[in-house]
């Protein structure tokens, strides 16, 4: 239902070359699906001119967004609270008015199966957050481009915050009446499967969990710093063997040669790149290195610092501090099975 | 609206006197909050006489219930499917049809304030599963007793038994079409907040948790086993505070004197009881003890075996084994904060 004529589509966001390969895999997901509707990546600073080349050949459009420069209301806002910066980046979907209706995904989400339905819903349409299943998770949402709701949130971030510093609690407060109004717009849980109700109510992921349509890799457990878990004979290794089958045959093979990242959890992993890096680190740059100079590790994928190859070794998240801190906080209370 | 002039009911349910104990607090709590309604417990042959003296203090009606006993259509189900046993036991709360409308509250719930309204919602009204919210939590829920649903629920329990193994499984099975078809049946889920939830998505409980109304104790965290939790300084310490103020006086003080049952995380703990036993171990019984003795100790409770004192000596649940284990796992997934 494509209203005034205008298309419809998919979009994410990608702040580091990191979640940007999420949104790589996330795009021939799509794909793989069949999808009717647009391929659109949000892309700020933090992503090398190399890697904006590799989503160009994966999504319709490829759409930098720069909070400061995004018109009065955001810089405004922002004047007074920079710590939301991340935040109001991926407000900016509602700035896409080219759209007539879109559908948020999250880049470490994958697509297991046609989930063009979606689009007859209506905004804000989302699936419950297991944390507090009275709040959306905002991984995956419906919503319909406009900026006088793009003005709302920047206004409503200005003056309130948010009550998880991230954007999930922005859009929870504005769209308030999500738990109670309409159940048309609770999405069913298998376009939002967070990957650890796999083990905290495995009973019910074994009775439903065949109908997964989204998963979300919630969580610090991303599958790209984690090849092994991709055991597709547990409930969760399924989901990230899935991940890792397309990054192989889709993503890997889609560079011409220049293997622009190769990602191995072995010692001896290769990364082999053509390109000259765009920009030097602490931006994830390509770079040539064998062995234990492997910057591909999974550990240093999102902060290289030249001496990976080492799980201890820190990594950034690419999201905002406050929602890295809450991911954390949240992996560590629902993921103990795999991850202690 | 209570309906054909019948009353409407609270209703709980206990198995064993650790359960009991749970219930007590549970009517206790109800009382506290001025309830207009009837308090209900159905207990089995799990619980003492001497206890069910004191249930009979706190509780309109104590119903004994016995599967086997409990007409045709159990019995005979129960014949191919004996497993089934505790989980039939729950249902058996549609067989209540003195009552006109009830709300169903596991004896491991707290109510913190008056929630009378719940009364006004239909069957089947509840509240979302933090494992997998497309499925209701069968803590607590409001239902309406016929004996036609009952016969039914039986019936696709013999058919086709349970996907977790409890009632949850089942009477989701039954209600299928809780997550999509009525946004006024879903509970908001401060009426079955699982204490889990506080540390789970902790800036969302710092922002609701003010409006919590039923507190579920789900999990092996149960706040007669741990005194010590009762710290009021943290998020889910409140609760446990909650619990063992009401425990301690309006609990311990009413069994005039006898002090049927007394508990305590420390080695001196003193138990004493100036009742006979109604029936031996291994069902808990009231016992004179103290120091190392102590069978009220917190790992003991549910099945005395006469050498406790000790966090390490194995309890047996209440429950059915297959949602004992359930809740294990659960609890392992979603409390490593506090029992990790």
């Amino acid at each position: 239902m494509a209203s005034q004529g205008k298309p419809m589509a998919w979009v994410t966001l990608a702040t580091t070359d990191a979640y940007a390969l999420g949104a790589l895999v996330l795009a021939h997901s799509l794909r793989q699906a069949g999808t009717a509707h647009r391929l659109v990546v949000m892309i700020t600073p933090g992503v090398t001119d190399t890697m904006r080349t590799q989503l160009s050949g994966a999504f319709d459009d490829v759409i930098s967004v720069d909070v400061m420069d995004s018109g009065d209301a955001a810089h405004l806002a922002l004047m007074s609270r920079p710590e939301l910066g991340v935040t109001l980046t991926k407000l900016h979907c509602w700035t896409l008015t080219q759209f007539s209706k879109c559908v948020f995904l999250d880049a470490d989400c994958l697509v297991m199966t046609n989930c063009d339905e979606l689009f007859e819903r209506e905004e804000l349409s989302a699936a419950p957050d297991i944390g507090w299943p009275d709040c959306f998770n905002s991984g995956v949402f419906v919503f319909t481009p406009s900026q006088e709701t793009f003005r709302a949130l920047v206004q409503l971030a200005a003056e309130t915050g948010s009550f998880d510093g991230g954007d999930q609690g922005l859009l929870n407060t504005h769209f308030s009446d999500w738990a109670t109004r309409d159940i048309s717009r609770h999405l069913p849980f298998v376009y939002n499967m967070t990957a650890s109700a796999t083990y905290t109510y495995l009973p019910a992921f074994l009775r439903f969990g065949k109908d997964v349509k989204i998963v979300h890799f919630l969580g610090s457990n991303k599958p790209w710093m984690n090849p092994q878990a991709g055991d597709a004979s547990s409930p969760a290794g399924r989901f990230h063997a899935a991940w890792w089958d397309i990054y192989q045959s889709r993503v890997r093979r889609a560079d011409g040669g220049h293997h622009f990242l190769e990602l191995s959890a072995g010692p001896a992993c290769e990364v082999l790149s053509a390109a000259a890096p765009a920009a030097p680190p602490p931006t994830l740059a390509p770079h040539l290195a064998t062995g234990a100079d492997c910057p591909a590790n999974v550990s240093c994928l999102d902060s290289y610092t030249g001496s990976c190859c080492s799980r201890s070794c820190s990594y950034s998240r690419s999201r905002s501090a406050s929602t890295q801190a809450l991911d954390a906080t949240r992996a560590a209370a629902t993921s103990p099975s795999l991850e202690r």
